[in-house]
């Protein structure tokens, strides 16, 4: 957790009065990503995992197909820049220019028949009850700095990826580049995330085919209809013994406990 | 509130068992900005105060540079594009692309001369926990749904311009985007967000020349080196009567309550 975190100096107020303290802020990293000498993105990111950030981004946008025509990826810490060579050329200024990667609501519905996920799994509510403490005990560099993201790629059991950033979209994003990277299947498995359920989070999970997004917080109404068109089980606050699922509950078994 | 959400029939999951319950998510909107005929971006935001967010996010963005030069704004809710036609041409391609609006640390730092702030500007911690306590108040649409960021223009004792949208950059340039419409002054006034506050978040501040950022989270390094270096007091965690001061304290005067 060295890296993710800066040590400084703060002044604290509480109601015992005024105190110097060191305390911890998260680490805030700018990374360009270079693909085929074209400047594609500038993430800021948390400094871990940066090779699979990159590799997750780029299949995100669908500007990588697989870890097949990856050439290289060299990756300089101290200037903050990522390239990446394939072995076909990829064309990035055909695609549209975005806010955040990947939420035009034409782009979202364009792809809403080509991703249509089908999966058997089903979970039992005590399993993702159990997921949930697990993925929020692992996250280390929030209870730190209040400040970070977590995502996690689990079975109906364990957690098997997790990753924490201080954007929500790359906590994610460096999930499926592991995948990629260390040819980890996401079929049949699901998504945790810490952060809020946007149709752009929705779209990612989408396109690696997973039938469940588990989130502690809220959804948006797109995030909800895009999961309800593309057969994905979405299911927000979860907290407790409490959650709300919002699409496709036919997944979720109840337990009598 | 009416477009801000929209209400949605969920199955819900407590302790005393599972009910088929009405729910409200948070309404997201794709909008993109078309700046005399050049696409500028599409962001992800809630259907609110969607022309200050417009001209919020090309201000934050250095694409104009006072209220003068906008000859026209056009909005279509339908297809959820605005349109802005200015006096002058402006290359919008010459920008770099980047991930969510301006977070580049060379751009950070090539603006660090020109944007520190200026102010004699003196609150008293009493007057801090007030506006905050002011500001949660105000969170309509986070209250019901758990899914937005708020943002607020305030004077040491009174909330000026409130703004909530899903992003929280989006929340403050629909607040300085109301600013600038409406003829309103930045100097010497604060600014409480809502949300973490990263590199992107403090230099749309600094441009305005805001001298206190108050936020409820937590801030990161390059946040707080920025607040250092622009002579921005950063406050970080406002909760009850607590608060952590990141930088420039001496814009702080202790209550003795």
């Amino acid at each position: 957790m060295r890296e993710e975190i800066e040590r400084i100096t703060i002044l604290q107020f509480t109601e015992q009065g005024r105190n110097e303290i060191e305390d911890v802020v998260v680490t805030e990293l700018p990374l360009t990503i270079i693909l085929n000498h074209q400047e594609v993105v500038t993430l800021l990111c948390s400094p871990t995992k940066l090779e699979y950030l990159t590799v997750g981004y780029l299949w995100s946008e669908d500007l990588i197909k697989s870890k097949d025509e990856i050439r290289e990826i060299k990756l300089d810490r101290e200037t903050g820049v990522a390239r990446v060579e394939t072995e076909r050329e990829v064309n990035v200024l055909s695609k549209p220019l975005l806010a955040s990667g990947g939420g035009r609501e034409c782009t979202a519905l364009s792809g809403v028949q080509r991703v249509s996920v089908e999966s058997p799994m089903k979970l039992s509510s005590s399993q993702i009850f159990s997921l949930m403490e697990n993925f929020v005990q692992r996250s280390e560099v929030f209870k730190t700095t209040g400040g970070v993201h977590s995502a996690a790629l689990c079975e109906a059991d364990s957690l098997l990826i997790f990753s924490e950033d201080i954007g929500r979209h790359n906590a994610i994003d460096k999930v499926f580049g592991e995948c990629l990277l260390e040819d980890i299947p996401t079929d049949n498995r699901l998504i945790i995330t810490s952060g809020r359920v946007s149709s752009e989070i929705l779209l990612k999970v989408a396109k690696r085919n997973i039938p469940l997004l588990v989130s502690k917080s809220a959804p948006t109404n797109l995030g909800v209809r895009l999961a309800n068109d593309l057969d994905i089980t979405l299911i927000g606050f979860v907290r407790g013994k409490r959650m709300n699922i919002y699409t496709h509950d036919e997944r979720v078994v109840i337990d009598e406990n």
